[in-house]
Order: structure tokens, then sequence, then C-alpha cells
């Protein structure tokens, strides 16, 4: 099926005009309507009205992530459209956060109706006051897409949902410790005052190269990168346990990387078992793949294993789902690929899903007012977009086009990895969710940089992964332009080097 | 001015077909179109309706907060309508969210809008790829509303302001010690793990009864209520100082008044001081009206005393303006009150203004890319709405409004305190940002339950304050029918006790 795609090419004969000649006929079949038939870059990136705008925004604004501006308006599908008119195929897509590309046309739909106009202008504290139509999109929501838990606790944003799926986890384990019975005085007062007994020494397990916000507190559970954490006060006491990091390809280091779960494992309940008596684990907090950390994967006997610990020590189970939910893995949730015999006790989202939050169980859900909770308690607007999202999903069954692209996608930088060893090693993924590793950050991120120069929105993470992160809507011609323009970039980084 | 409003009344004379006479003339002069003209309470509230749809609600989400079902469609201007019908005058406004009212019709139409619209449904990651709109709101907010300070970082909530808020503190703190200097290997490695020096011992000094939000750290600076912090771990060791807590009226108690402010303000120099060779202070977060702890407020020779506190001991001054920002107390900000000789370091915001972040100095402005970020940095559709709520606020000069209602209630409620004097005492505050005490917690719930059978939704906090909240656009007649209701309860309770 890729013959065409990856026949070999006479390096004269590879024109930027016939790049895309096999993917026009694939735009008839295009989900998304009026989509460009390709990438086209006109200027430099940022380019000259990037660069004047972001003059301006720097006078106000700390400006150093900041890669070009883009014309919200004339972007569409699944190409990102800059100031200057250069139209880019995303694979990144705004740090994860778009599932069904830009200005989809039913969302585009949802605000013309009035009653949901009104949801945008009238800010609710919906944990007080909720809407009369907030009953039917919660249960919704639960129903469509919990992955089999029975409450919903809606936030702002994910580092938000993580904190507050902690403090969940926190709650739960005192209330079981207190078993029934009221707040002491001391409780009580000392809390006032952040002293024990009322603020205990708890702690939450969290693993080396995590990801799981940029809050104080996530931040203490957040081990990828040091620019996040340097200088940031952290609780030093909590257990951070190797996360497995495996050889690839799998089928070839399969003994090797069981004995490094093993190994993950059993640091995992020495933690637990060392910290009863000191600062006990109320919860552990792990991401299906580490996505910011390097797109670090592991096994689903591994997540199975460190339930049961879970299980057995009474330690709360959180799913951090940020990144890898909403569908890009193939699966609603990534965490189910990993068949689980008991749902997660909590699984956080925002990203990908618009609205933040988390779902629970029954056990993880505080029973008293003002313990989880604040001002907003979510967003009715962002409520009604992932209703229609999710509604998209469904109707045209984009799990299933994640599967064909996810499967197209990994075949191909298979190929590429086997004709570039000097460059790309170390292939992994599930569905689009799909990352591989240059030989060192300089060359990852000249990938990157010259990807974008050809027409190609990428993202990195860790020290030297490329991660992949289009839109539900990126349909197998798309992977052929992608495919097709990564290859001339690899060749060109070759023959240079 | 109160003559009619406040001339006894024979009990048997007061009827409440006759208890918005007086307003009625009032509303010709209404800023909000077809607003109704005074409350209607026709059941229980919640009622038949709102108990239904909270029986529906209770099977999938936490609901120990929920009063009613609100109309959301149907609510108008100062003017709640729960799903029962009952229409209630709102002093309370969505824990303080709704500037400018419900369904206020330059709200409305901002998303008639089509490239407004777009800016809804693309939920872009504003500190990487930002639309080309951005840099002019930004500028716009900054030149209309910034106190005096240079650079805004948004944000999604007040909690996650005041976290980042925090984190800038702790930064600029290290890079001054740092003096220019690159960070060490040890830093890098030590702070992926949470250890010292990377993840340095650095302090957040605040007040006893202050509320900074329900994160972990900032519930670690929060300290208005034990239910708010029970169980959650703590920086134990970050120091917390004794917010002034005054006697009133205050004319009547200057002398010890300002003795309270002197010992405040030994103590907090007495921390900082003791602190340094431990955990030094990296910042001080401060409400200008502690809020959510019981509306205490300090003297402007308080704030001038403290910021001179800071900068002589280089630590940053945050200014919490969460509840107290956008023109509830008459002015902008309320810490525009004080005078301050210079703007305070950082100035943190949320709820009224409808996007959340902060205002800050140059010096609090992080250079380095990653540190002060997360994925969406901010709500354009939220941007679009503050834009238009400070041109309403502009255009209709709405805190002018602030001031004459705020000085109709004030009198008004002075009155009934006299009048009163063993339900209520403590009267304070600026603008409509009012509060009064009751005597006890069990008489401040009453009076509030009271208010709302009669047709006022009106909130508690501390432990005895009953707060004013109202929009902007609360107006005198607005403050008639209010203080009319509250006469009437008042009076009940009074003949009951």
């Amino acid at each position: 099926m890729f013959s065409k795609l990856f026949r070999p090419v006479a390096e004269n004969s590879y024109k930027i005009e016939n790049r895309f000649a096999s993917s026009q006929t694939a735009v008839l079949k295009s989900i998304i309507k009026n989509e460009p038939s390709g990438p086209s870059v006109k200027t430099d990136i940022p380019g000259p009205k990037s660069i004047e705008l972001m003059d301006q925004l720097k006078k106000v604004y700390n400006l150093g992530a900041t890669q070009y501006i883009v014309n919200y308006e004339k972007s569409i599908g699944n190409y990102v459209v800059d100031v200057d008119d250069n139209i880019l195929l995303d694979t990144f897509t705004q740090i994860s956060t778009m599932p069904i590309g830009y200005n989809h046309p039913a969302l585009l739909e949802v605000f013309k109706d009035q009653q949901n106009i009104k949801s945008l202008v009238n800010r609710p504290a919906l944990g007080v006051y909720p809407g009369m139509d907030w009953p039917k999109r919660m249960e919704n929501i639960l129903g469509q897409v919990s992955p089999k838990l029975p409450k919903i606790t809606p936030m702002m944003c994910g580092a938000c949902s993580n904190e507050n799926a902690m403090k969940s986890a926190f709650i739960a384990h005192k209330m079981r410790d207190r078993g029934g019975k009221e707040f002491t005085s001391e409780e009580k007062n000392s809390s006032v005052m952040n002293q024990r007994p009322g603020c205990p020494d708890l702690s939450i397990l969290s693993f080396k190269g995590a990801f799981h916000g940029r809050t104080v507190a996530t931040l203490s559970c957040t081990h990828s990168m040091y620019i996040h954490k340097l200088d940031i006060p952290s609780f030093s006491h909590w257990p951070i346990a190797t996360y497995p990091l495996y050889k690839y390809p799998l089928e070839e280091n399969k003994r090797e990387n069981d004995e490094i779960d093993r190994k993950c494992l059993e640091e995992v309940e020495e933690l637990i078992d060392k910290n009863k008596k000191v600062c006990p684990v109320a919860g552990v907090i792990i991401e299906p793949i580490q996505s910011e950390g390097g797109d670090n994967h592991a096994s689903p006997e591994f997540f199975r294993k460190l339930q049961e610990i879970c299980k057995k020590n009474d330690v709360a189970l959180i799913i951090d789902e940020v990144q890898t939910g909403c569908g890009p893995t193939g699966k609603f949730w990534c965490h189910e690929h990993f068949s689980l015999p008991h749902p997660p006790d909590i699984v956080t989202f925002s990203k990908k899903m618009q609205m933040a939050g988390f779902f629970h169980s029954d056990e993880m859900t505080v029973q008293q007012p003002s313990r989880i909770f604040n001002t907003w308690m979510g967003d009715p607007g962002k409520t009604i977009l992932l209703e229609t999202i999710i509604d998209v999903i469904k109707t045209q069954n984009l799990l299933d086009q994640v599967e064909r692209s996810g499967k197209r996608m990994y075949s191909g930088l298979q190929q590429l990895q086997n004709e570039f060893p000097e460059l790309l090693h170390s292939l992994r993924g599930r569905g689009t969710f799909i990352a591989i590793n240059a030989h060192g950050t300089n060359l990852r991120d000249a990938i990157i940089k010259n990807l974008k120069k050809n027409g190609v929105q990428s993202g990195g993470c860790g020290h030297e992964a490329i991660r992949h992160r289009p839109a539900l809507v990126f349909q197998e011609h798309h992977v052929d332009i992608y495919l097709d323009i990564l290859r001339k970039v690899l060749r060109d980084l070759s023959e240079s080097k």
C-alpha cells in the first residue's frame, strides 16, 4: 500500500509541485470540506507579518515559547494557516487540543443556537447554581464516554483537574482512616494553620519522566524537564518511582522489558511500604503514555499489576489522560488498551476534551460541600463543544479512522526508520499517538525545524522524540503527505551529515 | 433620601404587593431593559422542578453546595430566575462573577460576529500559536485596566493565577540570588527529583483569614475555613501573619485599630526576618479585602506600610484581586483605594473578569519559555467578553453607578444596623462591596435563608458576615428593593426572638 509513496525517487526528480500528486485524489475523500490539497510555505516561519505582531505582543507578554501568529479564521481541518498565509499540515494541533481540526462545521453550527450563546455570556457558579440543561449534559457525557466510572467533577484545566484528583485521594484516605468519625477540634484548628493533624503528612507517588501540570503540587509529581521545576518549592518527600523505559523494537526485547516491568513494580511496592509510617501514599498518579516526558509507554501488564498493588495497599490509582484522552490512541481512553480488571479510581482529562475535570468512583466522591470545589466548576460553553465533538467522533467513526491512519503512519515510519537508521530509532505508539526518536536532541530539533520549512507543524517531547498529535480527522492522505515530506527532510539531513 | 423607604411602617400595613411601589417608577431609569419590576417567589426554593433536576444531577455529581437550578435563558439583569419561575434579586451574582448582570444585550451581541465564533471553536495554545487578534486584545486590556503594570499573563482560573503568581515570585527571587549566572548541573538534576538546591526552601507569607484558592499550594495560603483545608497536605513552614481585624465603627475606634495595624505589620517583619535563614519569604500574598474570610478590611496605611516592608526585604507583593477586581468597590481595582506609592509587583484576577490571569512588573516577568506556562494560557472567548464588559463599564460610567448605589446601600444598612442593633453590627465596605455582620452564624444563616424566601439571593462569608456582591448594574432602585425586603426579614426575626 505504500509502494507509490515509498518507491525510491531520484533526488532531482523530487519536486515540491509534484509532492501532493498522490494526495490530490485522496482529497476527494476528505472528511473536512474545503481543506487545501496540501501545505504551502511562502515565507520563513515566522514570516514578516508574524514577526511584526510578535514584536507588538512582546511588549505586554512573555513570548518565550511563541512560534508564529495564526490566522484562525483561515485555518481549516488539518491545516493551520499563519498570518503570512503559510499553510501547514498540523500534526501537533495546539499541543494536542483540537480533536476534529480547525473550524469544524459542526462546531461553527453550535453557536448559531441562541440558547447556546446564552450559556457563554452567563458565567455560572455550576457547583451552586447549575443551569437547567446541566444535569442532562453531565449525564450525556458520562453515559457516552466515562471509562466505567459513575461520577464526574468538572474543572477548568488539566493541572486543576490533577490537583483536585489528588485532593480527592487525600480526603478518601483520611475518611477511611477516620472510619465515619467526625473531624476533631484539633484537626479543625490545626488545619487552618497548615499543621498536623488537620493537614496530614500524606503523599502522592509519581514516576520519573512524568508530567502532570505546572501548579506547585502537580509539579511535585512532574519530573520530565528541569526547566519546569527549577526554583519552585516542592513536596520533597513524595516518593518517585521509575517508569519503565523499554528497549525497542518490543518484539526483540521482550525478556529484558519484562524484567524492567518487574523491577519498576517492585520499586513501587517498596516505596509504598517505606512511606507507610512516615508519609503514607494516598494515590499513585500515572500517564498511560508519558506524553511530555518522551512518549514513554508501559505495558498493559505493568498497568494491571500496578492496579493490583494499589488495590492491595488501599491507594487510589489516578490515571492522567489529559493528553491521551479523547481518541488519539484509537480508543477513547488510552487505558482501555490495558484491559484493567477494574476501572481506575480517578481518570483526569482536559485538552481535546475542551472542558477539563475528572471521572471518579463513588469512593472518590467527597460528600461534604466546599472540599472539592471552586467558583466555576466547569464551563458550559466548553461542555457544549465537547458534546458536539463526541457526536462527530461517533457518527463519523473517527476512532476507526484513527486506527487506519495510525496503521498507515506506523508502517510508513517503520520503513523510514529502516531506511534511515542513523537518524531514527525506537518507533512506538497507539493509534496516531505515535512517536519516533532521533539520535539526539539537536537532530530531533533539526527535523522539526525542517518539517516546518517544508509545510508540516510537528512537535517534540522528552529529549529526542518527535511526537505525533494529529486531529482525529487526520486521514490516510494526510499521512501520505506527511511521510512524503518527512522522507525529503530525512534525506536532506542524511546527505548533509 | 431614604425618608420614604425608612419611614416606620405599621406592621399590618406592610403588604407584599406594595413593597415595590417606590421602585416601580425607578424601573423607568433601569440600565437593563426588560428587567422585572421586582422579585417574585412562587414556591419553596428549591422548588419542585429544581428538586427533580437536582435528584437527577445527584446521580453523577457531588451536589453538596447546590442551592437550586437556574433558568439562564430567562434570567435578566439583576434578576436570577430559577426553573420554578421564582425571580430573585441577585446580590451574590454567581459568587461575584457577573459584572453586568444576566444576558446583557452587549454580550449577547458579541457572538453574532462569525469571527468571534471562530475564536470559540478553535482552542488555541496561546503561548505558542497566538491568533492575529491576540496582540491587540492584550494591549487593549492592559491599556484600559492594568493597575499600572506593564505585563499580563493570562490563565484559566483564579487558583491557577495565584499559583503562577507565586511561582513568578519564587523564580524572580532565585534569579536575583543567582545574579545572572546559569543554572548549575546540581540545580538541574536535583530539581527533577523535587530536591534542593533545584527546588529550594522558599515560602509565601499569607494572612490568617485569607482565601487564595483550593489547589494544594494556594490552600497553604488559605486560612479562612477548616473545611477547605482538612486532610490536604500543606507547606507547614510557610509563615502566616495576622490580618488586621478592626473594631467598628472605624471612626470610634481609630486609636485601637491603628495599634492593630502596627502589631500586624510588626509580625510581618518578624516573620520575614525569622524565615530568612530557614525558608526565605519570596512573596507576600494578600487580598485588599479578605472576601471569603469575612470581608475583613485593612486600612490604606496598612497596605502602604506592607509595601514598604516588602520593598525593603526584596519580597514580591502579590495583591489577589480575584474577588475585589473589576469594579465592585467603585474603583476598577480595590487596591487603587490605598494610594500605594508604587504599583504592586503582581495583581491577580479572575471571576468578574471572565478570563483569569495576572498583571505584573517587568521584574516578575520570567524570561525563559516553559516556566510560567501551560497548554492554553487563556481563552479567547472569555477575553472577548471581558473587552465588551470593560467597554460597557466605561461607556455607561458603571463605576460611578457603583459609588451611588454603594452609598445608598451603606446608608440604608447603617440605618438598619441602628434600628436592629441586637441583630446587626460592624457595617463596612467600599462601593457595593459591603458586608454587615449578624450576631452569630445561626442568625446570619437565618437572615440569608429568609432573604431568599422573600426574593433576594444573598451570600455569606466568614462566620457571621452577609456579603453583598451585586453586579455593577445594581442601581438605586435595586438597593431600595433589597433594603425593603431586608427590613421585613429583620423585623420578623426580631419579633420572633
